[in-house]
């Protein structure tokens, strides 16, 4: 082996999104002596810092034979500047490929297996084809409950692990699928507001068109690092920021980054993503919030139950105190869905306005109310009506706008420029709305990277319509997203169903 | 929708290996009304043919908004110019990720499913996350037979068929795992020259250091279009060519680009890779050779039992006559491991050289025997001897010297320029030889894609070593390569065991 052959960075300015790739000329020394050829996997360190990348050979005069460029990600990973000298060097073979084809060939993980493939995904060193066979054998109910116990135990001990000094430090998840279910910021201001300690780190959208973190980016700054957390909570007692600048359960975010193309969110994975990012955000109590409905995300009361004993189970074994509560699933939140267009209905119930959504402000509060009988703040059967209180009397939305301000300043959400409604072709009364199918709207729509685009809902389950009445607008940033998602809608009309009487 | 934005094409010359990637600015209009970012799939058309590609977003001056590059492999497969001007589309939800989500989640798939995913995959829809997602749910018998029967005729039916006309047209093929073991040539020029047809298509090395294709490329041109195929056996009666270029089962082409990396290569994908490749071969026979031994990929005679039930349940189903034989796997056949080495001994073999390796000899003849009985054209009984006859009087070596002019010309296989014997530390009797620890070394040394790289073992398991007496010699065409392969073999000196008596 050697210490690694020295090249100098050109920016090339090439955006793969996150894989790691360098690209290097056909005839350069390295590539001559170590044999490397396209999709090569190569150890680059630049100032003491090494990442992992996937090797593009160049065959035109875009190098010269001495330069290398790298990856929007990669040159970011290792702070490139221009002119810069890195190293190169092979990649050995990954000892826990072993781990991974055992994995593949249906055998069972022990506490090291597991962590020896989640300390390579943390570390960048698997490309994305191990990623996702990964994830493939993980699926359908292949990794049993102890496998999981190892795997969320590895994925917390891989990134780093907050300590707050103090108990209880709450938390909560809602296990996803329901679109404009985004009572996290509204209940995040009311416990914070009654007290308690609430650092909520949050995703972005994996399959759904909006995760809390894209929806809060709308109304405050949510990519802090480590010390401004520790600011923001030092000061109001909570946050809603994006966990993934924080380094909480890295590998994680690196599996996102193939389940999210694949629409593929598994049970074991599931468990472990949620509770991994609770553990290591240093919560000592969290409440798990799956709503159930045909539709949703968890379509029957024998799966929620199925998905509760083993969320128990993983969380009791990482000495995490949990609370699991099945909520209505059975259509959407709210009224907007999309980043911009929930923060709208967020705001509408923090500020107590008369059309705020009534469904989004009963969950939050049912949820906060939980949370206070939970830990302690109010007594059994009180909850709810002490959340109420703080709701009511502006004390939650002063919070929340506190918070937004220490995050970096309260911001006004975004208005689509491209918005058209899809209008009601017969009256009678809705009997019912499909989340998966509003979700992909959405999505084609250009949720959640473009932050205004979604689903405007204008109607609800037992709404009743005349003809002509507006179902629904669509809001996107551009004619051909509007277009596209116009075009799904017109193929999937049962996105609302309206049944005459 | 649309019929796609046109842009003008400039060379960059990246090259990702098998992947098509589409390089666009970021501030194009394409990219901006259609909302396009980086890992987008799109569809590429040019002159008639549409390839779908992923793209990269170029946030320089590589491009002006109104070019558009692609990777070398795109390139080729849009036969892309200078300038020229090419349209682009998105590309619309792939249906078939409902079936194969349904597949990962751990449910059979039907005749149509499977269709439906094997369609997309080969016609190059699916990233390279999806293949490998597809590969790890079917491992790990997670493939029942009748799953099997549906993927192998999926396969099949996705590209071209070919018809000799008349019958029996017969194949044979190694379930590999053995180094070395290069049979084909040997049996083809047997079969040939006994006036069987034989029209032989091989692949490349998937996880071993030499397929049958590389290892025939260093003796002659394997890489040929089915005219020019037709043409080799309506001279000679058969061919020894590489199947990739002749579009037989381009699905399997396509995920074994994924399985490759992952040393994957389970056993429902083995049966539908190797009987699709034959019913679209247009065989009618087909002999099934599976080396059985400890470190051979099938390393136990139940194991290979179960194979061939399964190979001759699908075999049936598809109407191709099959004949399964054990063979002895204990440890590598003939001397060379690598492409060229491999080839050296098949030629010491076809011209009845005194130091031909005799147990690649009497394989091969075994084998030829078994199809010539299998066939007619020897009675019971007596194919070993006839083929005997056709090797020990030349005619097999005609036969061949002809098939592989036909096929372009007799080549002289490379040598390597770096070389170097590892030698016994003690003397004694060798018990031992691990045929996995070999492929690896030779895979480390540069094979296959360094053709005369490798391992050249001068040692067979009962061998009389003394100390100091070469085991066996690295080849390799870098000193980098060299050097690496070394050092693994320091690392796992029980490559070969030698045992003091």
């Amino acid at each position: 082996m050697n210490a690694g052959h020295k090249l100098r960075l050109k920016w090339l300015g090439i955006d793969t999104y996150q894989e790691a790739v360098i690209y290097m000329r056909r005839d350069c020394e390295v590539c001559r002596s170590e044999g490397f050829e396209a999709q090569s996997r190569v150890r680059v360190a630049r100032n003491g810092i090494e990442i992992v990348a996937t090797l593009n050979v160049i065959d035109s005069d875009l190098l010269a034979p001495h330069q290398a460029s790298l990856s929007s990600a990669a040159w970011r990973q290792l702070d490139g500047r221009e002119g810069d000298t890195i190293r190169v060097r092979p990649l050995p073979p990954l000892e826990s490929l072993i781990a991974l084809r055992s994995k593949i060939y249906g055998h069972r993980l022990n506490d090291e297996q597991m962590y020896c493939i989640i300390e390579d995904v943390a570390r960048g060193r698997y490309p994305n084809i191990y990623l996702a066979a990964f994830v493939a054998a993980c699926a359908g109910g292949r990794l049993d409950a102890d496998e999981t116990v190892s795997l969320t135990r590895a994925m917390v001990n891989v990134g780093q692990r907050l300590d707050w000094g103090s108990a209880p430090v709450v938390d909560k998840h809602c296990v996803g699928g329901l679109p404009g279910n985004r009572t996290t910021p509204i209940v995040v201001a009311i416990v914070t507001a009654a007290g308690l300690i609430m650092p909520k780190t949050s995703s972005r959208a994996i399959t759904s068109p909006a995760g809390t973190a894209d929806t809060m980016e709308t109304l405050a700054p949510v990519a802090l690092d480590l010390p401004a957390i520790r600011r923001v909570v030092g000061k109001e007692g909570g946050c809603i920021v994006w966990g993934g600048a924080v380094n909480l359960s890295p590998a994680d975010d690196i599996l996102i980054r193939v389940e999210r193309p694949m629409d593929l969110d598994s049970e074991g994975q599931l468990v472990a993503s949620v509770l991994s990012k609770k553990v290591a955000a240093g919560s000592s109590h969290a409440l798990i919030d799956i709503p159930v409905g045909y539709t949703a995300k968890i379509r029957s009361q024998h799966a929620a139950t199925v998905l509760k004993t083993l969320l128990e189970y993983v969380a009791g074994n990482l000495g995490l105190a949990i609370q699991v509560v099945f909520t209505d699933g059975s259509q959407p939140v709210g009224r907007g869905v999309g980043p911009a267009l929930e923060a709208r209905d967020i705001l509408a119930v923090l500020r107590n306005e008369a059309d705020a959504p009534a469904d989004l402000r009963e969950r939050s509060l049912t949820l906060a109310g939980t949370l206070l009988e939970f830990c302690g703040t109010a007594a059994i059967g009180t909850g709810v009506a002490h959340a109420r209180r703080l709701l009511d009397s502006g004390q939650a939305w002063a919070k929340f706008v506190a918070i937004a301000n220490a995050q970096g300043g309260l911001r006004t959400p975004p208005v689509a420029t491209h918005t058209h409604p899809v209008c009601a072709v017969k009256g009678g009364r809705v009997t019912a709305i499909d989340n998966r199918l509003v979700s992909r709207a959405a999505k084609l729509a250009g949720a959640p990277r473009a932050a205004s685009a979604g689903i405007d809902l204008h109607v609800m389950v037992d709404s009743h319509v005349d003809i002509g009445m507006p179902l629904f607008t669509v809001h996107a940033e551009t004619p051909g997203e509007l277009e596209y998602a116009l075009s799904y809608l017109d193929m999937h009309p049962q996105i609302v169903v309206v049944e005459e009487r």
